[in-house]
């Protein structure tokens, strides 16, 4: 027995892939800076990060439901991802915050693509036929 | 003995009151909508319920924490609250679709307001004396 | 025109109204803990934190869909509420803190509460008359 | 430069990524149930997929930063995710509902096993020494 179902297009679903590592990675380092302390646990550095984390579960929900009004919160995860990253990038030495760094730019740079698509336009959803 | 704190400002704990009621409602309405069935279940209406509810549960929490970096975030959640409400028009006669539309409503015209604060303008985080 | 619908029950509204204020508290709090700095920055302090603000989330909105399914969330929520008022606790002299170990303390006895009541006992979800 | 850092256990990691694929599934799945219609949009049904993926994120999140207090959160997952997995299999000869049950059970699973641990156990948390 067939069923008509709903299957997100492949770019949305990769680029969930990268907003769910982007926030894992986030979370883990959060608590790295904690444990670090220092201007690890600035205030606006930890702040950013929680946003980030934040912003990227919702991204890729949005993304895994194929939900056409993506574009304002995808290109909002590309901002805060790239200002994470930035915010990461002053720990020179350090190789989580590097790693974070880095997720966050890979996510940055995926969700800039998806949030320039037309807004409904590839937003996945296709029926398959039966 | 005096500590240095955070309040975030007024706007932004009202901004972030109205968004956590519109994820409140918009969780229960979604559970209305699968009680009654027929055309309150229609997959784009649910999707939008559901984005919805997250988007605001994320604007939410980054006011309460006093976020610089929410324009595009509110921004983002004034719109698909604008566009859930129009979701939510459409049940005439539905008290709780009107109840949701309403709630919807009231979170975009907030967060519109706060979407255009200059960034980082008001952003709260106040140090208090000591 | 009437339509069935979905009510959760007062008992699940108001321990969601205690679970969502807790979040906000914390939420707000953690980011007071990185203002002040010292011990308040301790790690697994912070992490106690954002544990209760997300495990509070978690029974918010499973309350308010009037889920039968709740009462190892609420238990848990509860658990670690009072882990959380706990470790406010040794802050004396900081109101904010104060104010987050009531908030926490609401909450957890709010969550004990629903958290005994028979499994789907009173889950709500009434269909109300038409 | 060496930092003393956080590193969530392997254990830890590992049951996050299940939870987190597990949240993914039931987040795509209810879409999938919604666009399918009749049985699969039955209410009390698409409540434990909602429910089922917010345990499950919280569950992530928790793990990843190592909390010691995962103890009832982890179980109360694995028992969500267990109805969950009940529920999707009563839709025979549909294969996201299999792939969704089939996830759910990996999740419950890896949880059930990290719910026994001696709490604080293996949170992980390991200072990496300098």
């Amino acid at each position: 027995m067939a069923h008509k179902g709903f299957t997100p297009s492949k770019t949305f679903v990769d680029t969930a892939t990268h907003a769910q590592s982007c926030q894992s990675i986030c979370v883990q380092t959060i608590q790295h800076c904690l444990q670090v302390g220092g201007s690890h646990v600035e205030p606006s550095h930890l702040r950013l990060m929680q946003d980030c984390a934040e912003i990227c579960e919702t991204t890729g929900t949005m993304l895994l439901r194929g939900s056409p009004q993506h574009n304002q919160v995808t290109a909002a995860c590309a901002s805060i991802c790239e200002l994470c990253a930035q915010s990461c990038d002053r720990f020179t030495g350090d190789a989580q915050m590097k790693a974070c760094a880095d997720e966050c730019r890979r996510c940055a740079a995926a969700c800039q693509q998806v949030a320039q698509m037309r807004p409904g336009g590839a937003a996945g959803g296709h029926h398959s036929v039966p």
